[in-house]
Formats: structure tokens, sequence, C-alpha cells
């Protein structure tokens, strides 16, 4: 099969190596506006070649949209105009809602099939491609009744042959959930990082003193502004209402704490204890 | 060397560990109030013997209390009055000011070490040590003049026989960077735990919507509540600055965000990626 990659950073660059590796590629072709992403992606022999948008869509048998949702949307109207007319395309952005709202007047809508990978690094542009950056992980499906079921069919054998799980949503319960479940997350922890750089002036204490920690829960403050800037933009109305809740939730620590209400704070963290139960 | 680790739990299992892997210590005794501790210390063999707290002080060439910080308090004056003439003592808590303080008038001060060894993981109990967890990590001493150079030199020597890089520091500048660097990511990883827990209330959403990202920020969460319930009581107005700090940094993402102001949030995030070239 060929597949076009649009976007060849972490995302698109990790989907190059694990498709050519257990064949479910046969010929990979690249697309890229940042023409140093191009060349390590040919040096490094992600993609066999690299084309133009419309000549990758036109050759391909999927095409994949791996860049910033903002990007997705823009380029969205020209990929579907320039599909093969077996072609399908899906994109792997974290927001769904607002692509779905301007894709469902276009004519080729149903060879879009929505999706989202649940997976990713902090880093990112070719170099940060890994494999098996998928396995395990979660790939939701949005809206599949808008798209044809061949299309779908053959999203979901992608992300099978990656040895994801598939799960259904529609458009804007899937925004709504991954607020909650990742969008947050970065907030918080690009949060940190300021509060932690503006108090300690001094480098070589954060260094020090950083314990692993403080390196997991500050991490993803090292993601890609680019990506999280559109997310935030996509997804501004459930980013806000999860993060009121999160405010609240910091702010009951602060209260108690500033209270001398020790107790209250230890049931506290043995309610949140319970994600520990969840996730295993 | 006899070396007596009063609390096993994940911190003094570990040490006892690797410092009999290490040849540092030749006997282990250990302490801890619970039975179910000290059973599962001996079957593991982390120690050669379970005594009382006065017996284990007075055998030891080294006390190490790796038990909670309300409890470090508790039992030091009894630990000092029990230390034979060579004897020395050192805790393991995460938080200084305080114990400094109240040892300051025992006749026995000079044989403390006050130590902070910058290490651990979400996880607590005996079961839960692991070999190891010291290496390449930091251990802060602090107020090194209060004690015995020669009970300094013995206690930087065990660190040392871990690989572990010596820091000094007073109590004072020791509680309020740790708050910076430690305290508060525990306090953002229990809050966002509580917010998704709160939000979603099907268990199998967040297992299955859960990626490497959200894992990592709210892994801290799990960590356990009587140690930290202590640490917030022994280090509120450290703990507290922090938490107006760490809250004014999230009050500028939903300020931006809320007023559409994208590229200010990217320019912050930016800001905040800086934390990965620090930690490198």
């Amino acid at each position: 099969m060929t597949i076009s990659i649009v976007g060849l950073g972490l995302i698109g660059g990790s989907l190059a190596l694990d498709l050519r590796a257990n064949g479910f590629a046969t010929r990979l072709i690249g697309v890229d506006e940042n023409p140093e992403h191009t060349r390590i992606a040919l040096d490094y022999g992600l993609v066999d070649e690299v084309r133009s948008l419309a000549g990758a869509c036109m050759a391909a048998d999927i095409v994949v949209l791996a860049v910033p949702v903002g990007a997705i949307r823009s380029l969205l109207p020209l990929v579907l105009d320039s599909l093969s007319e077996k072609g399908v395309v899906t994109d792997m952005g974290s927001t769904k809602g607002l692509i779905a709202r301007e894709a469902a007047g276009h004519a080729r809508r149903k060879r879009l099939v929505l999706a989202h990978p649940m997976a990713g690094t902090e880093y990112s542009g070719p170099k940060a491609a890994v494999s098996q950056l998928f396995q395990g992980k979660a790939a939701i499906i949005c809206d599949a009744e808008h798209s044809d079921p061949e299309a779908v069919q053959k999203v979901e054998r992608m992300f099978k042959s990656l040895f994801m799980r598939i799960l259904h949503m529609n458009a804007t319960e899937h925004d709504l959930h991954v607020a909650y479940v990742s969008h947050i997350s970065h907030i918080s922890s690009f949060a940190l990082a300021l509060t932690v750089l503006e108090k300690e002036k001094s480098e070589s204490n954060i260094f020090n003193l950083a314990s692993g920690g403080f390196a997991s829960t500050v991490r993803l403050a090292k993601s890609s502004p680019r990506m999280w800037r559109d997310v935030f933009e996509q997804n501004t109305p459930h980013v806000l209402d999860v993060l009121d809740s999160y405010i609240e939730q910091i702010q009951r620590f602060r209260t108690l704490i500033a209270e001398g209400a020790y107790e209250e704070t230890y049931a506290l963290m043995q309610e949140a204890n319970d994600i520990g139960r969840i996730l295993k």
C-alpha cells in the first residue's frame, strides 16, 4: 500500500518507521513544508520520496495528516480535492470538533476518517521519530458514520497493524475527554516549569535538586508550542472548563494547608491515590 | 559497619539493599512499628535482624531515620539519647527546618547529620525497595557546621558508596528549594488526579484514553499520603508560597486562552521549554 505522510515530525516519522517495518506500507511518500525535515526524513530512510502535497495525495492509498491541528484545518480541503477515487485521508490531530464541522460540507467528506492516536513523547521533529510508539495505545476514530465504511476499515487496519486498540467516539465527546486526560496535563506541566524557572534563578539548583519526580511531572513542558497553541485554539471551551476544575482542586489543597487542616489534606491525597488503581 | 535503619519502606529498604550489596554495611538492623514491614524485610533479606528502637540505636555505627518527617521529629530525642558514644544518626526527611530547630537544644546534637537524598518513586513500603535508587542523585547535607566533622564524613562516605553527589545547604535554604523542585510537583499531580477522577466518572475512559503524557504527569499522585501530610505540615510557608506562584502561572494560561491570545500562549510555552535545556 502507498502511504503519504504529511508532516514528518514525531508522529509522522514514527508512523513511517513502523508501517515500513511491519510491511503495511510498500511505498512511503513524505510531505513537509520544512526542507530540513524532508532532508532528514530522506537521509534517515523514513520515506522513499518527497512530493508536493497534491502529488502525494494523488498517489496514495492512505494520506496521513500528521501536522498541527491548525494546519490540518487549512490543508484538508485541498487534500480531499486531490485524493484519488479510492484514496482515504486520516488525520492524527489532538482535537476533532472544529475539523469535523469544517469538513462537513465537503463533497468528498466520506473519504475522510477522523482519528487520534493517543501516543507521543515530549519531543518533536523527524529526529524524534521512534519505533513502537503506538504499540498498545488507543487509536480513537471519530464520527465514523460520516465516512465510507471501507475507508474506516482501511484506516483501522493501519492502526491494528501497529497493535493499537481501536475506540469509537463522536468528535465532541472526544474533545471533552482529551481535555481532561491529555490537554490539562500539558498546561499543568508548562505552568510548573514556569514556576520553577521564575523562582529558581540559579539553573544549577534546578539541575542539582531535580529528582525523578520533578522530571516526570515537568517532562511535558518540553512539548512543541506550535502543536499545543493550535490545540488550545481549537478546544478552548473544554480546556477552560478543565482548567477551572484543576484550579479549584489546587485551591482546595492551598486552603487546607493554609488552615493547618493536615488530616483533610491527607484524605484528599488518599482520594487521589485511586488514580493508581485505575491506571494499573 | 553496623547500620540500623528505622523505617523499612521504600527509602529504608532501598538503602538496605544497596548498602549490603556494595559492602558498606556488614550488618543491617531494622526497626519498624509495622510488624508486616519487619516480616517482609526479614523475608526479603533486607535486614539481618529486627530490634527495638533503643536496641538498634545502641548497636549501630550509623542510624538512618527513614520514616515520615513527623515521626523523625518525635523519635529523634530518644534516638540521640540511645546512640553509642561514636554512633551517628542521619535522617532522610524531605524537610529540614523544623527538625533542625527542635534538635538544636539536644546535648548530643553534634551526632546528628541532617540529610535528604533526592531520590524516590511513587511507591511505598518494603516491597517497593529497589536497588540503585540513589545512584547519580544528589544527597543534600544540611547545617553540617552543627555536626561533628567526623560524623558528617561518615554519612558522606555512606552516600558516596551509593554513587550519590553530595551538596551542602542550610536547612532553611533546603526547605525553600525543595518546595519548588519537589513538593509542588506532588500537589500538582494529586490535584490533576482529583480533577480527572471527578470529571471522568467512567474509569474505562480514563484507562483507555490515558497516554504516556498523562501517566507521567499523574504518576506522583500515587505517592504516600502519610509521608506528604507531614511534609506539608513542616514546610507550610514555603509550600503556600510556591502554590501561589503556581496558581498564578496556571491563571496566566487560563486568561490568555480565554482571551484568544494564542500567540501569547505560544510565547509562554516557549519560555517553559527552557526547562528541557536545564534538565539535560
